[in-house]
């Protein structure tokens, strides 16, 4: 299914920029981690990772991912209307401000770039225009693009979005073909009773999706572009663009919850070399986090049962892939060190 | 089983000095937790690491675990020559003198406390002494002291000693009550045979072990002191002295890998408040690491398959034990950001 009948110019030029992974550095990486002073495979997913680095950058051993950049993508949801969430909308905007006066759990400046007050109630019509799906993309490309012209090295995903779960719910279902009721979770907060109605609302969602699509007869609506904007958010789409600039840089992106990861889903069917430069940084304990990785081929780097996203449990995984690389550049070889060999036949 | 019979004077003074958690610190930390803005829960694992901090410093908000203060205590072992292993025992000096030119996956100064060049071979006979054990002791008592004096607020395990996988296995077993067989593992990279050989020598190890405390009429020889003499290595006791005196002086203690599972099994039977003070920095892919962990009721920070040792799965999980510190620290409650609260009935 292609996207680009509906993708803008802009679009198109970023993905274009997106290459696949420096083979050569990856097996230079790999005879490195080989001759570095610790037994072979002892540092575990520490050793993938830094080898991934490699690849990603075309250089080994791989520069670290600091300064990290994250972005908290905000963005109020039409469904909200449908009750699938306990708390009111005014709080995303609370929470914004929360971040700004440095009180959530994570917390920075602001940049206003508004697309609109909120989505359309995507359990009755499509989110958003797929101009409006373009312009949040966008959103998210400047943003990577501004970030890294300003020296990021690595780029952390974080959102704030009162009922953004739903959504999450929604792409994730359609794209990585699954049921409603196995993706959808109980975000921040909800009852049994809610979940039911949260759980209907995606279905219905689905179903209407799936019924636009059928009627399409030239096939433009298929695409990922699509289901942003019938499926989607704002911070969504923002999210896909900040990971699409971020591949073409060839800058690792370090994913958050369930919401970035709905999202690389999104960026994934744009541009499917993009898995290449993403790292999950944690698993969200929403069911459809872990459908999500698994359709992406990503193993969280850490499961600690977070579900606030911010970018939250991603900043905790930072230190990993930092690690990664710093042990490729600054860990002594074994003829370096004078260290005996093992013992091998 | 009581240690006391074989335990020295200093010893059982820092025993004496080890307290219970402070329930009523604990108590506020649970309802400062329900009060930040953020859904009751969402930060999962964060939530129950900083209200422990919380009961092991006895304050609400905890002091941040900063600065952290690695240990990395070397031994050599007599059993090496049973082939347990497939590097020399050279190694364990070189790999010391790499740490200290900053050329390992961890790296520092040196600290010279040696008991003996090396343990007896503990398949044929006790490894060391119940005097020397208790000089093993000392030494973390004394490392962790200074290191306390000066303004350690963390203290983080390390070890280095090839063969060392030997004793854990053995250590492990005897304590947990568990079959050689499921204990031990492949170290630093033995090949099946050299796996079953290993394995064989752990249940020589054990079955001498258990003849001797058979035979011993007073029993004396029971309790953890005689455990650490039969089967274990100078690094292991001086991993639990530093574990006691971290506990007795309320400071959190972040266990690496294996060997520090099983000098923890050590310490909490010498005194078994020493869990309360714990934090599981990894889970070892070394078999006895989630054995140890069980018996022990903690759950590792990160899982990412390192089974190097020398500190390094421990600090990888610094950084969320120090984050959900200061998230209890300077998070917002709902209140003071003047956020509308979640629509409950």
């Amino acid at each position: 299914v292609k996207a680009s009948n509906l993708t803008t110019k802009a679009l198109d030029a970023v993905i274009s920029k997106i290459l696949p992974l420096d083979l050569d550095a990856q097996s230079r990486a790999e005879e490195l981690q080989s001759k570095l002073t610790k037994p072979p495979g002892s540092l575990g997913a520490l050793e993938a990772i830094g080898i991934r680095l490699c690849a990603i950058s075309g250089e080994c051993p791989p520069p670290v991912p600091s300064p990290a950049a994250l972005v908290v993508f905000a963005g109020d949801h039409g469904v909200l209307e449908e009750g699938v969430s306990p708390w009111p909308k005014e709080v995303t905007g609370q929470m914004v401000a929360n971040f700004c006066a440095g009180g959530a759990a994570v917390s920075k400046g602001f940049l206003d770039r508004k697309i609109r007050a909120g989505t359309w109630n995507l359990a009755q019509q499509n989110a958003m225009s797929i101009d409006e799906a373009n312009q949040a993309i966008q959103v998210g490309i400047d943003v990577a693009s501004d970030l890294i012209a300003k020296g990021a090295c690595c780029l952390i995903t974080g959102d704030m979005g009162i009922g953004n779960t739903t959504p999450a719910a929604a792409l994730i279902a359609a794209i990585a073909n699954q049921p409603g009721r196995l993706v959808t979770g109980r975000g921040t907060g909800v009852d049994d009773a809610m979940l039911a109605h949260k759980t209907s609302i995606v279905e219905a969602a689905l179903a209407r999706y799936k019924g636009d699509i059928e009627r399409d007869a030239d096939g433009g609506s298929h695409g990922p572009l699509f289901a942003l904007a019938a499926l989607g958010g704002f911070e969504f789409g923002a999210l896909a663009g900040f990971m699409l600039q971020g591949s073409a840089s060839r800058i690792p992106i370090l994913l958050d919850g369930v919401i970035a990861d709905a999202a690389a889903l999104l960026a994934a069917s744009i541009a499917p070399e993009v898995t290449n430069y993403l790292f999950a940084g944690h698993l969200s304990s929403e069911p459809g986090a872990a459908i999500a990785l698994e359709y992406l081929g990503l193993t969280p780097i850490v499961d600690l049962g977070l579900r606030l996203g911010e970018g939250s449990g991603a900043c905790l995984s930072l230190p990993v892939l930092q690690a990664a690389a710093k042990i490729m550049r600054e860990m002594a070889t074994f003829d370096s060190a004078g260290i005996s060999h093992k013992d091998e036949e």
